[in-house]
C-alpha cells in the first residue's frame, strides 16, 4: 500500500521487466496468495483459477527483451545507485533543467554510456538506451534525444566527413550541446513553409541567416533557452543568380549556426534567445525560440549530404528537384520518429503494469456478507485494461520490427525500404502515441483516487507523453502521409508495380477478398475459427482493402469538382480510418509472427492468448464493418 | 499570437462569455476578417460563407446566462483587480496551497462575496459562484467547495438547529475552516466498508473517535494537511447494550472533531495529520490524511438529523433501517456532485473556446500556389471540435435543469424528487466530467505545439480536472447507480408504479418503439426528418429502450445462476452503456426544450443548428445500432 513504492518498483525496464508483467498476467488467472493480514485483503477466488497458465518465464523474458537487455540493466543501477540524480517530485522547472543536464552529462561522463555512437551504428542498442532513459525521467529521455537524435543525427545524416570530423567528438562528450531548429511560430507541420533564409554572400563566402518575419521566429527549440551551443538550422538557400542580378530559393536546408559563446555561453551577436517557459510536461527540457539578425557562418556550416554550394555560389546535387532533395532530408530524419513509437511502448507498458497490479490488490465492494473482490475482477475494469495489455505486448513486437528494419535502411539506403520505413514509422508513431495518450489517462482513472498522488507516476507520463502525438510529426499529419503512401501502392498495383514488403497482403486483398462474400460474417458463427490467426488477420486486411477500395473512388469521383486538396480533405476522416485500419493490420501481422517464432512453447502459449485478445477485441468493436458490408451507404459517406 | 492574452480572455465567465462563443460559431460560418498583415494570415473565404447566420448576440447571452450573471461578473472583476490574487503558471504546492487560502478569505472578507448563505437558500447562486471561481483557479474552486458545501453543507445537511447556531458564522467568515472526512484508504467509492469507529460513552457523555487499522485511515481529505481546524467524520455509531455487555454497530454518522486549536492551529491530542503531498492536479488544495486514537468529543458533535443517541445511550431516528438513514444522508450531499457537473461544463467551454479560436486563426498547408488554410477547415479537425462545441451547449441546458431539479429538492423533500435529482446528478456528473476529460485532451491535440504551452491552459485545466470523475463518486461506480434506478423504474412500470418526471418516456418507448419497426431506420432514408426533434429523440429513446430491456432479460437469466451479484458484473458493460445512453436522452431532451423555449428567434435558430450537431453526430456515431436491432446475437453478448 505505499504508493512510493509502486512507483520506484516499476520504473526498471531491467530483466525482470517482462517476467513481472507476465506474472501479473498470470495472476489475473489465478487467485493472488493473500499478502496482508486483514481480512479486508484477502482476495475472493477468482471464477478463472482452475485455467492457471503455467509460463516459464525467464524464456519468455529473454524472448521479449532480447540483445540489448546488460545496457538497460546498467543504466537503470546507475541511477538507482545515484540518489542526487534522481529527479524529485514537485521539482522546478529551473532546477529540473539544471537536473536533466546534469543527468546527462554523468551518464555520458561517470556511468560512461555514450548514446551517440549508436545513433548510425547499432539503432536498435541506442533505442533501448533511450527506452531505459526514458524510464529514468521522459524529460531527461528528449533531452538526450535533442541532443544525440536531433542535434547529433542532423550532422551525421545530413552533414558530409568534414562535419563528423569537426563535431563527432562535442557531441559525444556533451561538450557541445546543440540544437534542432527547425519549427517555426508559423509553420509547424508544414516544413515546406518555413521562411528563414540563409543566403549566400560570395564576398565572404558566407550564409547570413536571416529571420524576415516574427512568424519566422524559430520556436518551440529544445536545449536553446539555456544549455545549447550549436543549432542546426533549417532554412531556405537563396543562391544569387548572376544574370539578372537576383536571387534563387533552392528550397529548405539545414546549417550549422553556432548561438552560445563556447566559453562564456554568452548569446553570440545576431542571434535573440526566448524562453518557451513552462510547458504542460517534459519541464526538465529547455525550450527556446531563436531570432536571427544577419548572422554570418561559413560557408562549410552548410550540411551538404544531398546538396551543395561552391565558393562562386554554384549549387550541385545528385537529387533533381527541390521535392526529392526535401524528401531525402527528411527521410533522414525519420530517427526520431522511431525513437518515439519505441519510447511510447515503454511508457504504455509501465502504466499498464502499475494498474493492472493495482486492480489485484485493491478491493472494493462484494457480495452481501462477503469478503470484497478485487476491482479488476469487475467486468467494466477488465475492459478498460485487459485491451490495454495486450496491446501492449502488440507494440512491442511491432516497434521492435520497426527498429530492425529501420536498422535495415540505416546499411543498405535501399529506396524501397526507405519509402517503406517512412510509412511504418509514421503509422506506428501516430498509432502508438494516441493509444497511449488516452490509456494513460485511463489507468489513473481505473486507479480511482490514488491514481493522482504524484508519486503514482500517471500525472508526469501523462503530461511528459503528451507531445509525443505532436512533436517529429503531428499524428494527424503523419497517418495522412501513410494512407496517401497506400493510396500509390494501390494506384501502382493497377499500373503493375510491386507492391512492398509491408503492403504486400493489399495484393492479396485485391484479388480475393473483395471479391469474395465477406469472409469474416461467412465464418463468425463457429467459434473454433476465432482463434485462428488467419482468420483474424483476414479481418483485419479485409478492412482495410474495403477502406482502400472505397477512399480511392471517393477521391476520384470528388477530384473532378473539388480538384485535389479539395478531395482529398472531403475524404479526411475515411483516409485516417483507413491508415489506422492499415497500421493495426501491420501490428497485428507482427504478433502473429512473434508467437510464431516464439521457441519456449509456455511462453508462446501464453503470447497467443494475448494475441488473441489484441485481435478479437478490434474485430469485436469494429462488428459493424463486419456484418454490413453496406454498412454506410454511399450518398450518406460524402 | 500572444499566447497569454488568449488564456486571460478565456477566463471570464461574464457577461461576454457567451456571446463571444457564439461569435467564435458564427465566425466558423463567415471568413474572418484578415486580422495581421502577414500575408499567409489571410483566411481563405470559407465554402459556407454565403450561409453566414445572424445572431442577436445580447439575447443570446441573456437567454443562457440567467440571473446569476452579475454575481459572476463581480467576482471576475475583483480578481481581475488584484494581480496579487492571481496564481502565477509554475507556481509551488506549497505557495499554491497558502496563495488558495488567500484568495478565498479575499473573496469573502474583501469582495465581500459569501457563499455559504447561498449553499442551502439559493443553490443556482452558489453554483454560479463557483463556476466563476473556478475559472479563476480550479483549485480555488475545490477549495471553496470543501469549505462551504463539503464541510459546510455537512453541518448544515446533516446537522440540526444547535449545530448550526454554533457553526454557521464561522464557517461563513472562514473563522472555521474544516474538512470532510469520510474516504479512508481501504475504502473510497464503498463508503458503506467505512471502519473508523465512534464509540458512545454514557459516563462522560462523550463519543470516542477511533481508527481501528491503517486501512482506517482517512485519506486524500481536502484542507486538512495544513488549513482545516474542524473535519466532519464519518464513521460507525457504536453504542453499548445494556444487556449482554456488548455493543451494536448503528452504520454510519457523520461526527464534528475539532482537529487543530483554533488560534495556535496545532494538531489537538489524539490526531495524527499527514500530508497527501503532490498530486497530478488541484495542488492548491492541501489533502491530507487524519489518523484518529480516541478522541474524545461532545454528544452534541453528532450531526444528528437524521439519527441521535440520548444521554442514557438510547437511539432514536424517525428512519426505520440503517439503510434507510445510510441513503437519507447521501442523499443529502448530492450537491456537491451537482456542483461539479455544472463546473465541468465551463471548464469544456473555456477549452472549447481556446481551441475552436486558435484553429480559425492558425493556419497551415493548403492547395499548391494558393495561401495556407485555417485548420479548422480540415475536416479531420472539425470532426474533432464541433461535436465538442455542441457537446458543451448541450450539458449546459442540462446542468441548469440538474441545478433548478437540485433547487426544488431542497425547498420540498419530496422524496420522489431526491430519488430522481439523486439519478439525474449521478449520470451528469459521470457524464459530463468523463466527456470534458476526454475533451480537454483533445483540444490539446488539436492546438499542436501551442496547445502545449502552460500558459494556454490545457495542462492545468485536465489536470486540475481529472479527479473530477473520481471524488464526489467515481464515474464507473455512478452509472451503475443511473442503471440500477432504471431498472427500478423498469420493475415498477410492470407493477404498475409510476415513473418519475424525467424517466417519464419510457413508459411511452416500452409501449410503443418496442413494439413497432425500428422507427429511425424506417425514416432514416427521407432527410427531411434528420432535423425534426421528434426523429431525434425517438432515436435516442429507441436505443436507451432496447437497451433497458434487453439488460433486464440478461439479468433475469444470469442471477438464476450466478446470484445478484454475480449477474449484474456479467453484465456491467451492457448496463453502463444504458445509463449513458439514458443520460445522453436527458441531455438530448433538455437542448430540444432549451431550444424551443428560446424567445429571440435569430437565437434560437442558432441553437437548433447545434442541437441538430449534438443529435445528428450521436446518432451518426451509433448508427450500427439503428441499421441493426439484432446487431448482437445474443449468444455472443454474454
Ligand atoms: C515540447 C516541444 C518540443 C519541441 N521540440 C522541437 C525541436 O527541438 N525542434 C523543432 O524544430 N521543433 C520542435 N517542436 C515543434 C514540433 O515539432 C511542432 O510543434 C510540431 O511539428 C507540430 O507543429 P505545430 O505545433 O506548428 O502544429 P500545427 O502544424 O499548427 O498543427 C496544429 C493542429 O492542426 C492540425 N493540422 C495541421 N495540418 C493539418 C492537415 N493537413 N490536416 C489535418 N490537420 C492538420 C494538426 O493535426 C494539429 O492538431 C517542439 C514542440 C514542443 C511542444
Ligand atoms: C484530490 C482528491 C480530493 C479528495 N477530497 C476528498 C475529501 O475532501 N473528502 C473525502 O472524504 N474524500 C476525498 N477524496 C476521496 C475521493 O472521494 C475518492 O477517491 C473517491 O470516492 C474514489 O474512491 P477510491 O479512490 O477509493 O477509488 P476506488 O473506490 O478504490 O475505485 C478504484 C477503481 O475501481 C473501480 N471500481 C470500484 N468499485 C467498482 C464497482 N463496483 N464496479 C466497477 N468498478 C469499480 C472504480 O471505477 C475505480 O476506477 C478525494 C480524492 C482526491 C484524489
Amino acid at each position: 500500500m505505499n504508493p512510493n513504492q509502486t512507483a520506484e518498483d516499476e520504473s526498471h525496464p531491467s530483466i525482470t521487466a517482462a517476467s513481472r508483467r507476465i506474472q501479473r498476467l498470470s495472476l489475473h488467472l489465478t487467485p493472488l496468495p493473500p499478502s496482508q493480514p486483514s481480512p479486508q485483503l484477502n482476495m475472493l477466488t477468482c471464477a478463472k483459477a482452475a485455467n492457471k497458465l503455467e509460463v516459464d518465464k525467464v524464456s519468455l523474458s529473454t524472448y521479449m527483451r532480447g540483445e540489448n537487455r546488460d545496457i538497460q540493466e546498467k543504466i537503470v543501477e546507475f541511477f538507482e545507485s545515484r540518489p542526487d540524480l534522481q529527479t524529485p517530485v514537485g521539482v522546478s522547472m529551473n532546477e529540473h533543467r539544471e537536473l536533466c543536464m546534469r543527468q546527462l552529462v554523468a551518464l555520458v561522463r561517470e556511468a560512461k554510456i555514450k548514446p551517440f555512437r549508436y545513433v548510425v551504428d547499432d539503432p536498435a542498442k541506442y533505442f533501448a538506451i533511450t527506452e531505459a532513459i526514458g524510464s529514468i525521467d521522459v524529460s531527461l529521455g528528449i533531452k538526450l534525444g535533442v541532443q544525440f537524435s536531433l542535434w547529433g543525427g542532423s550532422v551525421l545524416n545530413l552533414g558530409t566527413e568534414k562535419h563528423r570530423d569537426k563535431y563527432f567528438d562535442g557531441i559525444d562528450n556533451l561538450d557541445y550541446p546543440g540544437c534542432f531548429a527547425m519549427t517555426e511560430l508559423h509553420h509547424g507541420s508544414n516544413v515546406q513553409g518555413l521562411q528563414t533564409t540563409a543566403t549566400f554572400d560570395p564576398v565572404t563566402d558566407e550564409f547570413i541567416i536571416d529571420t524576415p518575419n516574427d512568424g519566422a521566429i524559430k520556436w518551440w527549440i529544445g536545449n536553446a533557452a539555456v544549455h545549447g551551443k550549436f543549432a542546426t538550422v533549417f532554412a531556405k538557400l537563396i543562391l544569387p543568380t548572376h544574370d539578372s542580378r537576383k536571387v534563387s530559393d533552392m528550397g529548405v536546408h539545414a546549417f550549422i549556426v553556432p548561438i552560445r559563446d563556447l566559453n562564456t555561453l554568452q548569446t553570440l551577436p545576431g542571434i535573440e534567445i526566448h524562453d518557451c517557459g513552462h510547458k504542460v510536461g517534459l519541464n526538465g527540457v529547455d525550450n527556446g525560440a531563436l531570432r536571427f539578425r544577419s548572422v554570418r557562418i561559413p560557408r562549410d556550416n552548410l550540411l551538404n549530404r544531398f546538396g551543395d554550394v561552391s565558393q562562386d555560389g554554384k549549387y550541385t546535387s545528385s537529387l533533381p528537384t527541390i521535392n526529392k532533395r526535401f524528401a531525402a532530408m527528411l527521410g533522414e530524419l525519420v530517427g526520431g520518429r522511431v525513437g518515439l513509437a519505441y519510447a511510447s511502448v515503454g511508457f504504455l507498458k509501465i502504466s499498464v503494469t502499475i494498474a493492472v497490479r493495482y486492480s489485484l490488490l485493491r478491493q472494493q465492494f462484494g457480495p452481501p456478507e462477503q469478503p470484497e473482490v478485487s476491482i479488476l475482477d469487475y467486468q467494466s475494469q477488465q475492459h478498460k485494461l485487459m485491451p490495454m495489455l495486450a496491446s501492449s505486448y502488440a507494440f512491442h513486437f511491432a516497434t521492435q520490427y520497426l527498429v530492425q528494419k529501420y536498422s535495415e535502411m540505416k546499411k543498405m539506403h535501399d529506396e524501397q525500404l526507405v519509402a517503406d520505413v517512412h510509412a511504418l514509422s509514421a503509422g506506428l508513431k501516430a498509432y502508438v502515441t494516441s493509444y497511449t495518450a488516452k490509456s494513460l489517462s485511463t489507468c489513473r482513472e481505473a486507479c480511482g483516487g490514488h491514481g493522482y498522488a504524484a508519486v503514482n507516476r500517471f500525472g508526469s507520463l501523462r503530461n511528459d507523453h503528451d507531445i509525443f502525438q505532436t512533436f517529429e510529426g503531428d499524428n494527424t499529419v503523419l497517418m495522412q502521409q501513410v494512407a496517401a503512401d497506400l493510396l500509390k501502392q494501390y494506384k501502382d498495383k493497377f499500373q503493375g508495380g510491386t507492391l512492398s514488403v509491408t503492403w504486400n497482403y493489399l495484393r492479396e486483398s485485391m484479388n480475393t477478398y473483395l471479391s469474395q462474400p465477406n469472409p469474416i460474417i461467412a465464418r463468425w458463427e463457429s467459434a473454433d475459427h476465432l482463434r485462428d490467426p488467419k482468420f483474424q488477420l483476414d479481418a483485419f486486411r479485409y478492412r482495410t482493402s474495403r477502406l482502400l477500395q472505397s477512399v480511392a473512388a471517393r477521391l476520384r469521383k470528388h477530384s473532378k469538382t473539388l480538384g485535389t486538396f479539395g478531395a482529398w480533405n472531403r475524404c479526411l476522416n475515411h483516409l485516417l480510418l483507413l491508415a489506422e485500419s492499415h497500421t493495426e493490420s501491420v501490428i497485428l501481422a507482427k504478433f502473429i509472427e512473434a508467437v510464431h517464432n516464439c521457441p519456449d512453447a509456455s511462453s508462446r502459449a501464453a503470447l497467443k492468448l494475448v494475441c488473441d485478445l489484441y485481435a478479437l477485441d478490434h474485430i469485436w468493436n469494429d462488428i459493424g464493418t463486419y456484418r454490413n458490408v453496406d454498412y454506410v451507404a454511399p450518398n450518406k459517406a460524402k
